[in-house]
């Protein structure tokens, strides 16, 4: 993008994860600017981590050209538990010695800047509001895919954060009452235990057991069983792997079936690793929903994958941002 | 209530129900100036039915002492399928004739006054958030028990409606992925066919082939197998009927969960026949909540039986015709 075609004023999104730090600049009309990666060493502990993420920060703003003094607020996504009203950061997952921390006062002091928090699945599904595959719907739900289930919900231009910060957890929503998988989170029958990428290798190992002439138990022999191991062997025509992607299909669409009849969104996205598995994939989704949902549902409700990929984060964070802390007239 | 008291503007309620129409005036505060009763008679087709809701309306007008021009609005809640933006009845279960109405601007035209239609348990809900149990909270979900189950989801005094009016359709979440209970609406392994009352008589059912010994044998014998007669058994000491009372109450707790891992409400309401249960069934339903909700939320979510009774759809229609029509400065 040409400096003219800039829109002022810009917000600076950073995007928290376990490995990486995603950080780029906003312009007000939504458009990335810029976009770094860099490592979190989040196993440093929380004092290495808050200069990373002002790093992260800087290196962004000056990877778009602009000056500091042109950055108007900051957006942070960061996965664990949190108090969004607090700006706290509880507990981030399996990371020793964050937990506790008033994460956006600290960044905010670090940074100088106006900064706001947000569950990072919240923001990216913000930034897909915004910006991306829902940028022409009222209301939306993201799952993200990957080692777990994430999910954001928007309505009418509002995250769904709930009253205690637990807003679309809806990897946590129960689907199998009676006999359910333990999920990672302790309890069981989780939509995240049946359909996230960890759950799918779970399930082929299990059938592994009593299939032994599905390519996957080779693949498993030399340490390569992956979700997209899978999906590439569904692919392929391999019976087993696609009985397993179908069966995670059909979970994926219970989970969308229940937020179709709870929070009947305009859209229903999928995003993160295992849309790898591309189109069929979502076909196949779209088939179980339209037998399981209500019949306008069916017909009406959107279903899709996510448009912008790894930069949702810092997209949705900087406009979070930008939804508190836009300067008036601007 | 002295009419010294009574504070203006006036809201006409009108809650359509298969059987009974109920109807009351609510003034500004929420509080009932009267509540009568009438019958539907729907079987006789939506053109009688529509002179009946008018007709009661003007009962309950004339109850409450007041004039029918100090009524400001009239709100409408009804069962069925409807396009809330279109104020259009679709369809009124199993009832002939009660398709594709405009029943919103039909009532508006007889009684010449604006109105809006509600669906009844979002109405209920509303109801029990403004002045019931739900009055100090900033959002609540209600759960209505009876033949099937109803849902109604108010976040920060806005209904949650949907984009396609089926919002909090949340007896039709799915809870059992695998090998789920048929259910009503066709679908199979929603919450309704656990929970509700006519799915307690139906696990009732199935279970006294197996157990000759239960009182419920008899009390089936002489064709009084009631979700409120099972409940007696239970408290009577009958170890059948307990069983399945805490059967009913876990799958109760699983829907309860969903939500509260979704929308994250400050409350969960219980309304509807079950609730007759007593507080032991509540206690039940909250003891499961706190096993499988997150810790956060199984210590701060309150879980408690509606106030309102019967009267919350009719209370919640006048409050969601205030909501819309509400004079300035009135």
């Amino acid at each position: 993008m040409s400096a003219d075609d800039r829109l002022p004023p810009y917000y600076l999104g950073i995007d928290l994860g376990g490995t990486n730090i995603k950080s780029g600049v906003v312009d007000d009309a939504g458009r990335p600017l810029s976009s770094i990666s860099m490592e979190t060493r989040a196993m440093r502990g929380p004092e290495e981590g808050l200069r990373n993420l002002a790093e992260a920060g800087r290196q962004a703003v000056e990877a778009s050209g602009l000056k500091w003094e042109d950055i108007a607020a900051v957006g942070l996504g960061s996965p664990g538990t949190m108090d969004l009203k607090q700006g706290l950061l509880l507990d981030l997952v399996n990371l020793p010695g964050w937990v506790n921390l008033p994460i956006r006062r600290q960044l905010g002091d670090l940074l100088g800047k106006p900064t706001i928090l947000q569950n990072d699945a919240n923001a990216a599904a913000y930034g897909e509001f915004w910006v991306g595959a829902g940028r022409d719907t009222e209301s939306l739900v993201l799952f993200t895919l990957g080692t777990g289930i994430g999910c954001g919900i928007v309505d009418h231009g509002r995250i769904l954060e709930g009253q205690h910060s637990h807003g679309a957890e809806c990897g946590h929503m129960v689907i199998q009452a009676d006999n359910g998988r333990m999920c990672s989170c302790g309890a069981t029958g989780h939509l995240e235990a049946y359909a996230s990428a960890t759950s799918l290798v779970k399930r082929a190992r299990e059938a592994l057991a009593s299939d032994k002439s599905s390519v996957l138990n080779e693949i498993e022999g030399r340490g390569a069983l992956t979700s997209r191991a899978i999906a590439d062997a569904s692919s392929g025509g391999d019976a087993l792997a696609r009985h397993l992607m179908r069966e995670t299909a059909r979970y994926l669409a219970v989970g969308a079936v229940c937020l179709m009849h709870t929070v009947d969104p305009d859209l229903v996205l999928f995003a993160g690793g295992m849309i790898a598995a591309g189109p069929s994939f979502l076909e196949d989704i779209r088939t179980d929903i339209r037998a399981m949902a209500f019949p306008t549902l069916a017909r009406e409700t959107r279903i899709d994958y996510a448009r912008l990929g790894g930069d949702a984060g810092f997209i949705g964070a900087a406009g979070c941002a930008r939804q508190k802390f836009r300067p008036p007239r601007a």
